[in-house]
């Protein structure tokens, strides 16, 4: 294993990447020509406005020597905003999700203290490893528990550790569930009056012969909810009408580009072949071709648009439905209102932008045989994807790529390119995997018909984490495939396996210090350069944008991915919380981590990120249960371990750790869940109450009428002036904000391609 | 192994038990004096008279020979009686709990015929045995899965088969949740107008230095469901009269008796010591004494009664608030009414009879305390309760006896004695355990807090369920102490579990089909003959009945105890379903018991049983879950058993089976459980708009006023006529039906006692 100067080498040139890359960003965020790049956020709030519209070179990079004086500032000034101001600019999501790295921080720091003073020395002052004369060994492990005879009474040292740790963790994950709560009860009754509110999504509408869907729900609701009902909104089965403005915006965008072409170099009217990917078929003018094929897909979407509004088959058996008090949307939300219990299902509506439209209209049967499915299909990923990807390697070599393309041969033999790619093509396969993993996990969240977005996205991560947690955590300690792994497991005993794990855990230290460097360290420092949103501005900008609409659009704020991110800090509290009490030199370097990720998060949630939607951190349950499920899987382990150091007599303090642990997380649960999956009477009735009092005369049925409509119907305002456009191309378009929100979404799922 | 021919003689001797049981029971049911033991079902409901009264021989003692010759008929008069009219006469919990005897019915009659035509024939048609010569075997070996050779490809017969058991069984347990389910929607739609219907249980009311527990309740109820709170009632802590007058009517069982005693034999005044236990003390006379006693004892009870009723300390947290209407208390019960989860808990109110009321006011942290520790408890019960039972063994044998009573010497040395008490305690400890287990498990239940006699009987009997399929069931199967079975199983892979279990599933057949003989139906023949209440009435009826009003109380209808007889159900279902693919010489028995059981209990039910409570079939989702339980454990047994066998290419097909299994039964839940949990709003209002048409003048509040009082302050109107006894001790008492409804409940649990 490595030496503690093999361990300090590897921290310096980490820390100097992640330096590198902070003095790249901090030259690049004070060029004016960047600034939508590093400064999104305040462009969407009409904060800052665009400085390159006048055009002089000192809008586009900055000569101001003082400023590159004072590059370091972003990182207090990420630090100065208050909460309070910080959930009024961002939202309540992200002033949550960065408060997880301050609670790794909370529980770390004073963890990371008490080990170095308690820990270190009882580990240090031994020399077992010194006697044993055929094992090399470093001063790292001479930190570690390994350097501890066996049968030793200091056993109750790191027994006592672990019970301090867990109890101080366990009441840091109270005070923070608590906190949590209280923020987002607080943040719910100081909201602004909004449609959601007020309406109840209702799925499986039983189908009537003598009554439409509309009607049907209407009479229900004015017989069973008679004091409370107000109005509702039907879904319509828009998909193939989506689908087509989705891409008439591609092709627009082509046309845009092609225009901008020949308005730079009028000489050459641009061409463009229109067979498969314009590479056959025949030459034609590219900007009448895509003009002709932007209104010939008009045409297409003003028919299905007709069909789908007429056609009481593209009506879905779902509505919203709205109420005329909060009091009425809570109790109809959270009661059962048929005794058959798969129709007239109630849940929240999400909010309007919130909502996932596609997976309104599934029946319950249907959505119960695809979870079953999932959940089969999400084992066998976490277990076996090594296979197919073992597969491909072994077709993807370089015979195989001659066979199949003999034109690529001379290339390929080439001696150079040869050995690039035999050193490259193995990795290459599981690499792309691994990029595709959470687009995957997310295309298997939606099979299982989830309404909302903000629940995908916690789907997604719970199955992220889980996959992390076997491939990543398991895998790297114990060493073989997850398929070998599984079938070791299921042919050793159960008190076997915390043995196997615990045993491997010090000596894996010196790969999970690295890991963290690499991917912590030098991932988050990447994450604030944001190489990827950065090239692909400019991109943009250069070709696409004509005027300042588009080069708001060209901007790619992004958003905290949740079901990617998430999953990947849990890892990190998991290696804080195994290795605390075996090799307490692992701890610095998580809080180093969570201490860097707190600000560059913070500074990006203030400058960069723009949320798709508000969930009230509801997503906040979830990351409570995995810190626990994190803090079991470490005294599980330190139990295997110690067991296999004849420290037999610790054994039942150790068993009634989990024990207990299992039972403050269900404490929690009781005490805390409610205040993110229900909907308290009393707080609705006081927000009626107050509103009621404040503005008698509010028309609410207005205020809700097109609340929740399909955004794509909305967009008849905004599209029409794209029609137009086709008559008058050279007329800027005018797209509102609407649109905005639409595109970031549809960029926050590319961003997850590539996360 | 036992023979086909030893199976066959120990089937005859117990047929034989159970008929001699059956012909007693024939004879004993036609003497007028024993009416009331077997018919007092039809007592209680006022439809039959009391023959006694007149005094004849004839009234005493059946001489007509006739009935003697059709004393078959109670069978096919138990099974006569439509379900609709058994569900009016002895209510839905009642007709559904003899309905899981049908269901076995239903699943092991077909399972049975199946079983022998395909299976007996691919089993006995193989030599295996026959050419294994150092083997001993029998017939009923031969017709088990034990004769087919390893590797063999019939085999895939047997899986085909527990593939089509387990469809068999999952289709008929589909119908049965979905018949009970409407049956249940069905009973509580046609209900009378009952209290329970507009109340809600309302607990962990937060205290207020201002305002009292009703106030608190009122204004609380009034702000947050303004239109449809009526009005409510708050609990009181009455455990201490409770127990007061419990004492007083022991007190009064015993002056009535000594008044008995003396009027039979004027000559002799009855007297007592006053001293424990009536063995020291000085002597006094008895009527005077119990009388003096009585009299002191109501004093106390007055003072305890004003006490309660004007201390505002005496009113606990809880109340029982009412609604205008079922729709506002179907509201309320499902609603959470305030941000903080642990106080203001709503839930539908149980109906009056059904309340446990020393468990109302429980604060929710010490509820969860509570929780923890019955579930420690109960892991440590279920597995190492034979640690204690060992140490009393040792005991409490013949030495120790002599050593603490020396008196007792010369009686246990004598030869006959001494060999009866050596045979006789080893066994006693256990026996004396297992008698108590049910009443501990009960006690466990009660700290747990539920608030309902229900609920408290399911939690038991999932307890119960739970002790048996460990000690009962594998402890039967794999020898040594459960300890062992714990030790040996965490050494084991988790894949050789079902191994190890399965391959001694085919040996321990003979043991189970004496195991269902002796318990299922000699047991079942000894549930009808009543042999405890029949010994039992008769006491009491020469003692201490004076009136027909005693007579009525010295009756013992007992009730289905739910807690204990359900979880020896499921150990039915469990041994059919796991013995059907291996060993299908069971079958039969299983089919056996499940008819003859069904008949009996049928008939108990119309005749005996009187109901503590109505619950309306809510325990169905437990006996549903056990069931699938049972079944995933039999196919688990299965492949671990074929997995010995060198039949590892079945084994996809195995694992595939369970993971359905489990599918199906989350489907169940989610199709069916709520209508068993939650109230639907439609129903209600269904309810609520007829009432108001049919009775628009309707007094709800009125109706509701007494409803939800502590039956000790309702005993007012009972209790006074015994403080009138005092002073004519000659009159008779006069208790109401109330009263009687009590007397079951405390008798019900001394028959837990010895059940």
């Amino acid at each position: 294993m490595a030496s503690l100067q093999d361990i300090g080498v590897a921290a310096g040139i980490n820390s100097l990447t992640a330096l590198i890359f902070l003095m790249v960003f901090a030259i690049l965020r004070l060029q004016p020509v960047n600034d939508r790049i590093y400064f999104p956020k305040w462009y969407l709030k009409g904060i800052r406005a665009s400085p390159i519209s006048s055009g002089s070179l000192k809008k586009i990079v900055n000569l101001d020597p003082k400023m590159y004086l004072k590059f370091w500032n972003w990182m207090p000034a990420a630090l100065r905003m208050p909460e309070p101001e910080l959930i009024d600019h961002a939202g309540l999501d992200s002033a949550v999700y960065i408060r997880i790295y301050l609670l790794g921080l909370k529980i770390f720091v004073p963890i990371t203290v008490l080990a170095f003073v308690v820990l270190v020395p009882v580990n240090w002052t031994n020399n077992t490893l010194e006697e044993l004369k055929d094992v090399t060994f470093s001063d790292l492990d001479k930190l570690s528990i390994s350097n501890v005879p066996a049968g030793s009474s200091r056993f109750w040292v790191h027994i006592g550790m672990i019970y301090v740790f867990s109890f101080w963790t366990m009441y840091k994950l109270y005070k923070e569930y608590k906190i949590i709560a209280t923020m987002r009860l607080h943040f719910l009754a100081s909201e602004n009056r909004r449609p959601d509110q007020y309406t109840v999504l209702v799925k499986n509408v039983p189908s009537d012969p003598d009554e439409s869907v509309s009607e049907h729900v209407d009479h229900f609701f004015v017989v069973n909810h008679p004091d409370h009902y107000l109005t509702h909104q039907v879904a319509y089965n828009a998909n193939h009408l989506a689908t087509l403005v989705e891409n008439k915006k591609s092709l627009h965008n082509w046309l845009t580009y092609y225009q901008n072409k020949y308005e730079r170099d009028p000489s050459k009217k641009p061409t463009i072949k229109t067979g498969f990917w314009g590479l056959w078929g025949q030459r034609v003018d590219a900007i009448n071709y895509y003009a002709a094929e932007i209104s010939k897909l008009s045409e297409e979407e003003d028919a299905e648009r007709e069909k789908v509004m007429s056609d009481p088959k593209a009506i879905i058996p779902a509505a919203f439905v709205s109420f005329k008090s909060r009091w009425g949307a809570a109790v109809c939300a959270q009661t059962q209102q048929t005794s058959n219990p798969t129709i007239w299902l109630t849940e929240w509506a999400p909010e309007p932008r919130d909502v996932y439209w596609r997976n309104l209209a599934i029946p319950y049967v249907e959505l119960n045989v695809r979870r079953f499915l999932v959940a089969v299909a999400l084992f066998f990923l976490v277990f076996f994807f090594m296979i197919p990807i073992t597969i491909v390697q072994s077709i993807a070599n370089l015979e195989g790529i001659e066979k199949v393309l003999p034109f690529l041969k001379p290339v390929i033999e080439a001696k150079i390119i040869k050995s690039f790619i035999q050193g490259f093509l193995p990795g290459i396969a599981l690499k792309i995997f691994l990029i595709l993993l959470p687009t995957l996990l997310m295309f298997m969240s939606k099979i299982e018909g989830f309404t909302s977005l903000s629940s995908l996205e916690r789907r997604s991560a719970s199955k992220y984490h889980k996959f992390i947690l076997v491939n990543v955590f398991l895998g790297s300690i114990v060493a073989g495939t997850a398929l070998q792994q599984i079938h070791e497991f299921l042919n050793q005993s159960p008190a076997e396996i915390p043995k196997i794990v615990g045993v491997s855990i010090p000596m894996k230290a010196t790969f999970f210090i690295s890991y963290i460097m690499v991917d912590g360290w030098a991932g988050i420092a990447g994450e604030i350069l944001r190489l990827v949103p950065f090239v692909m501005f400019h991109i943009k900008n250069t070709f696409l944008v004509k005027t300042e609409k588009d080069r708001e659009e060209a901007m790619d704020p992004g958003s905290l991915t949740f079901a990617i991110s998430e999953p990947r800090i849990q890892l990190y509290f998991l290696l804080g919380l195994v290795y605390a009490p075996v090799s307490p030199i692992l701890l610095p370097f998580i809080v180093v981590f969570f201490a860097f990720a707190y600000v560059v998060f913070r500074h990006q949630v203030i400058n960069v990120y723009d949320q798709k939607y508000e969930s009230g951190a509801s997503f906040w349950p979830d990351v409570h249960v995995r810190i626990m499920i994190g803090l079991v899987i470490s005294q599980l382990l330190l139990l295997g371990l110690l067991s296999t150091k004849e420290a037999g007599e610790t054994t039942p303090f150790l068993i009634a750790l989990p024990l207990l642990t299992i039972w403050f997380h269900l404490f929690c649960k009781g005490r805390f869940e409610s205040a993110f999956v229900k909907f308290p009477l009393q707080d609705a009735m006081i927000k009626d109450t107050l509103e009621k009092a404040r503005e008698p005369d509010l028309n609410l049925k207005a205020f809700l009428e097109d609340a929740y409509i399909h955004p794509i119907f909305k967009g008849g305002e905004f599209e029409k002036p794209i029609l137009d456009e086709e008559s008058h191309p050279m007329v800027a378009t005018k797209r509102n904000s609407r649109m905005g929100s639409k595109r970031v979404s549809s960029e926050g799922s590319t961003k997850l391609l590539s996360g």
